[in-house]
């Protein structure tokens, strides 16, 4: 089934209304959902709305809830989420430390009582198109063991960077800090789809190409042996100590049992206008980036990608062609639909 | 050859007084290759002295040049580096970035006109001994290729944060953005040994275990894969977008033709305390490091370390029982102590 990016996301932010949401609330969760199908993440796009809604009828994810700063230390902030919707929450905190960041040259916010803010790009977008680098990560539930270990003890602890830039093509990192995105294990095991080896173990510690038993019981690894092992222990401890979230090992799933997750967030933005021209800046980032994608390529590759690129053209052929939905995934949304009064296949089918 | 501390330390820092350092200066610049030794970075440690000494000698190194703030951006600094010695140039600037942060909260610095800064958790110590979070980076000259390339477009441009923590270990990661170290097949070469294979790649893009055949014409690998490749690019393009550094592929080598190198730094410090109380933080990263480090191990794996544990337990040994010298360093540090007229074995043997 294929949808025009407009129709699935005026479908989305209807239903997300009429499970309680405010319009703004309700908008900025259903566009970041639908630009990460834009973007090719399916795995952090509609798909996972059932799970969002599961947990509003719960009565453990808090619709309407803003954030709230419990300490204002003038660049950096101490925020409480309030068990909102983490993309709503995320967004809001986002905004705010933009607006700080250009009073200050740079802000950093710590977010307690938060939950799963989908795709982190959503969020380091608002702050580079105001010609700031906008940063963002979190916490997540458990997954992913310790370099040398066998016990999951860190969530797939996403981190995005976005670093504006002139000539078509900007630095646009949004990764998870395991080897792949718990997200592509759902969607796999959704689908009824086997993984490559290499994304985890299962609970005895064997490799396994089943993503039910690496999700149930097992391990995902951590990218990058030791030194990404490194990078996901420092966002654990940013959003633990800093933002004051759970430990990973102690946080709700969105999968699991009714409670609140508890995630940390960390979120930034630097106004690099503050120190150097803004234009000279992202003329100097186009320049750079440029030289790296016109080197020399390796025998076989045909292209050399920023982070984030081979996201933007997607999105732009989404904008153009519209977006592809698996079956599994339009039935539960035409399922969706009918439990909260908004008709899916007439409003959405190209 | 086994020395003290103390005496290597002694020796290193009238050497280069000798050279024409201040006397801060020289002890700032020996403490940071001495305690590399002791960290047993080796590659970072007195076996550097000899090229620093040199491009000092050839005069494009500025022995007594001062970081100078070019513009003062409150939270953010860019500053001139006025191609002083890369190891004082960086401590006084996260002195300042420490003040600063002290005052507002976090303050990061950019800096151009640098040369190499040695091991970079020298400059994280200071930060967190003050109980800051402290990080640096910089770009080196072009060693690596860009994911799926075969051309040189970047430094191993390394990246360090320190992290305090109550309960003994901290987190203190100090990396080359490359699988390994450039300074590690510097001190392969130099002692004559081969490296293992996957380090690096040879002119014509081979896998190579030669150290020199990587170093002369071939290219290193960057950690992890794609987002190893993605953190490598984001430090590439803040230290020449906001440091104002030279691009790593225009950049002068320290063991190349004699000119300053140019190098960017980006350096920061992030003082917590304004929005967590510091004993609190602390106490928290302790016991998440605590359990991380008490988790299962995978089979065959008798501990979990964290970043920069094993170095530290290498510090205090080497201060208990002195550092190991080769017979290639030794003969080194004595043919420049001849030079500058600073004994070496009668000062600095055990």
């Amino acid at each position: 089934m294929i949808l025009q990016a407009n129709s699935l996301l005026s479908f989305t932010e209807k239903v997300c209304i009429s499970a309680g949401m405010g319009p703004r609330e309700a908008h900025v969760f259903a566009e970041s959902l639908v630009h990460a199908n834009m973007r090719g993440m399916d795995s952090h796009g509609v798909m996972r709305l059932g799970a969002y809604l599961r947990r509003i009828r719960e009565g453990v994810l808090a619709v309407g809830a803003e954030p709230e700063i419990i300490t204002d230390g003038d660049t950096l902030l101490s925020v409480d989420g309030h068990n909102g919707v983490g993309v709503w929450i995320a967004q809001r905190v986002m905004e705010q430390c933009v607006e700080r960041a250009g009073e200050k040259g740079v802000c950093i916010a710590g977010v307690k009582n938060c939950n799963h803010f989908g795709c982190a790009a959503y969020f380091t977008h608002f702050a580079a198109e105001r010609h700031m680098i906008g940063f963002a990560m979190a916490n997540s539930p458990k997954a992913v063991s310790p370099y040398g270990g066998a016990e999951a003890m860190f969530g797939t602890n996403p981190l995005a960077v976005t670093v504006p830039a002139k000539g078509g093509v900007i630095y646009d990192l949004d990764m998870a800090t395991s080897l792949v995105a718990q997200g592509k294990l759902i969607l796999a095991r959704k689908e009824g789809r086997s993984v490559p080896s290499g994304w985890g173990v299962d609970a005895e510690g064997n490799p396994s190409t089943d993503p039910a038993a690496i999700l149930d019981g097992g391990t995902l690894s951590a990218f990058g042996g030791a030194k990404g092992y490194a990078i996901m222990m420092l966002i654990e401890l940013l959003c633990v100590c800093l933002a004051q979230g759970m430990p990973s090992t102690a946080m709700g799933s969105m999968y699991g049992q009714a409670r609140p997750q508890g995630t940390g967030f960390v979120l930034g933005a630097v106004d690099y206008s503050r120190i150097v021209d803004a234009d000279t800046f992202e003329t100097m980032a186009g320049e750079l980036i440029a030289s790296v994608k016109s080197s020399r390529t390796a025998p076989g590759v045909e292209e050399i990608y920023m982070p984030g690129e081979l996201e933007a053209r997607r999105f732009e052929r989404a904008r153009r062609e519209g977006i592809e939905l698996s079956d599994v995934v339009a039935a539960e949304l035409t399922s969706l639909g009918e439990m909260y009064g908004v008709p899916f296949t007439s409003a959405c089918a190209l």
